[in-house]
């Protein structure tokens, strides 16, 4: 991609009202565009880095044989009445006018509802049983604090997955497979996260498990073991900070700031009681299908990134999610500019994902801009390079300067 | 995919309250489900079907140097009221209560407002010109009429593009690029699209262009030429059928009924102007930026399609956006099964698309669901087929035989 044709640009300034360093680094590097509190566009830039981390979540879901789907975002009343949460959900739930009468259609929070209505015509028997779909889908919250950039967001994409068994044995192999999804989706987009135990909230009353990064950024509270796996939200626990480990014994309790990355849930009966969900099993009884519900917000993650890797002069993508590998800068004209065109030519044509700065901008600004935009490669072209590229690494503090082939060998070798 | 584990089903009997084909042979055949009137759900059959649409939409845009990114359903009233467009458009537009008062946001049927203010962030001047920006985003249309399946409905997937311009020249160059990649659109989805002359609606007083599909299932009119290009909508019309074509004078003017699958509207500086989305220009000038937009929704293309190409039996999808294009069946048990398993297998691991039909349903069962479901090549093994596999295209109504070497030869020639 050419810089020049870019359709965002770096900009000087960002609006005072945003605090979180997400939304000021992002809005700055042309990433994303506020619309209203907690409603943001997503600009080329950051379409594609959400895109990638979309993609890594659908590989690990089909991964463990989930369909992908769409639901609706416009949802009648009378279905969320059935499972009683019309009203009990109405300070999150935007609703719709409709010709001054009573509001009769809201905007979906999630799609507990909408799935159990749908699989009530597919899934009859043990022999339809399990299954597991799953959407990325626009949902809407409105949510009284919204100060977090893309962390918090009124509109935001959700991937949420919804399982349905046979037998509680069958649900807790699956929860378990989705578990360890999760972790492996949170480690190729560059985060460390911690399986945290939580209150099932509105869905449960056994513990839920929440996926949570530690970060300043955070609005959870969490404690969890120096040594062992063990976690848990400040909400529920027992434990205090200093404490010797339950689980483990090993080692001592410490409590951190966190971002809810990710949440799964055994919702049980509830729904497929409620909306009569039944299946058929072996010896012909009915019996209500055991559901669960798995959310992942691709742009929420997207914002935990910035909060985690970043530094006094911007952003630093992980290799797997960033828009593009690679930002190559023509520092110079005449010749320097020919080689570097040529260079990005070559690359482009060899397949690799190039963002070239061919802007009339003084190295200065190309070099501040590079930094701020946060590709993980850097490749410099300038009079002083020679024949060679100036190679730097963004989480690095060392350049290397390589011929053409020899950048090629080197990552072609990964 | 195994059609024993897919999540939906198809289905014996459709609502009776869906009227249109598009609908009745997609809700049967597992593809949609219905939410609202006029808001579907696209099953994992229907999501693979409409993705595959978006792809060629996608690629076709990208081909003329449009960048893709996504803004948000979420609208402001102050932004809209900017334009005019806050109370004219009341009767289409969602608002949303908050809080017993004055709604203040909207849902999104259209982005002209919000991507100008974005521009305006990053078009400042004549080096920033021409830009072209689109997304796929969730538009909610409040239609008192939504009874066309997917054809029209109320919430809906829209392939909307921006662009901006220095000069109406620059301008129309673009917009007859423009008008030539939704050509290729059409056709690559097996659809013949007429380039019809229609009001500028609520946007421009200049003609805009529509492009329709001739269907009864439509809800336009246009006249047409059957020998040249000429063509109009009936409301902006002044020839009749039977008339001579006041184009090339060559041929009658016929007149039918169509589906519109697409638009693409000069705005000129209606929006930039109302906005204040001004550029500078060589000369130091600052003059309102000259912008056009263009719409294609993939899902209404989805069921233009089947209204299109269908028959008693069922949906016949046009090779390029078929959900698979390979329909297996194993018609028997035993020896008949351990080879479709085989064949099954041998076909995903070249990469192919394939749905193999390993349910436990009787082969009149199993050969109905394929002509419902439409993928274009049905492949039998049978016990009647020894050790070659029957090939059928469902457009047409010879059958061949062909060992499996034979097969892949067949299809790997294309």
């Amino acid at each position: 991609m050419l810089q020049s044709q870019l359709f965002s640009k770096t900009l000087r300034t960002v609006p005072a009202d945003e605090v979180a360093v997400n939304a000021r680094l992002l809005t700055q590097a042309g990433f994303i565009d506020k619309q209203l509190a907690g409603v943001y566009s997503f600009l080329p830039l950051g379409y594609l880095t959400v895109k990638k981390i979309e993609q890594v979540i659908r590989e690990e879901m089909n991964a463990i044989g989930a369909q992908e789907l769409i639901m609706t975002a416009l949802q009648p009343k009378e279905l969320w009445k059935r499972t009683g949460r019309w009203v009990t959900t109405e300070e999150v739930m935007f609703k719709i006018i409709e010709k001054d009468a009573e509001p009769s259609v809201g905007l979906a929070w999630t799609h507990e509802e909408a799935i159990t209505e749908i699989a009530k015509r597919f899934i009859n028997s043990y022999r339809d049983l399990p299954r597991a779909v799953y959407q990325f889908q626009t949902k809407f919250r409105n949510e009284p604090r919204a100060k977090s950039g893309i962390i918090r967001m009124r509109e935001f994409v959700m991937k949420d997955l919804y399982s349905f068994h046979a037998t509680r044995e069958d649900l807790d192999t699956y929860y378990e497979q989705v578990k360890e999804a999760y972790l492996k989706i949170f480690q190729r987009c560059g985060l460390k996260a911690l399986v945290v135990e939580a209150s099932g909230g509105a869905f449960t009353k056994q513990y839920s498990h929440e996926f949570q990064v530690l970060s300043d950024a955070g609005e959870d509270n969490i404690v969890y073991c120096l040594s062992c796996n063990y976690a848990q939200n400040k909400e529920v626990s027992q434990v205090q900070a200093g404490d010797n480990c339950p689980l483990c014994g090993q080692a001592k309790i410490a409590q951190g700031k966190s971002v809810e990355v990710g949440n799964i849930f055994k919702l049980g009966t509830k729904f497929s009681e409620a909306l009569e969900l039944f299946y058929t099993n072996q010896v012909g009884e009915r019996c209500p299908v055991i559901m669960a519900s798995y959310g992942i917000g691709p742009g929420r993650v997207m914002g935990t990134i910035v909060e985690v890797h970043h530094d006094e002069l911007g952003i630093i993508w992980p290799e797997e999610i960033s828009p593009y590998r690679f930002h190559l800068l023509s520092l110079g004209e005449g010749d320097v500019q020919v080689k570097s065109e040529q260079i990005y030519n070559n690359l482009s044509s060899a397949g690799w994902e190039v963002l070239y700065d061919d802007r009339k901008e003084s190295p200065g600004i190309k070099l501040k801009d590079a930094d701020l935009i946060g590709l993980p490669w850097r490749l410099v072209v300038s009079a002083k390079t020679g024949d060679k590229l100036e190679l730097k690494k963004r989480s690095g503090h060392t350049t290397e300067y390589l011929s053409f082939t020899e950048l090629m060998n080197k990552f072609s070798v990964h």
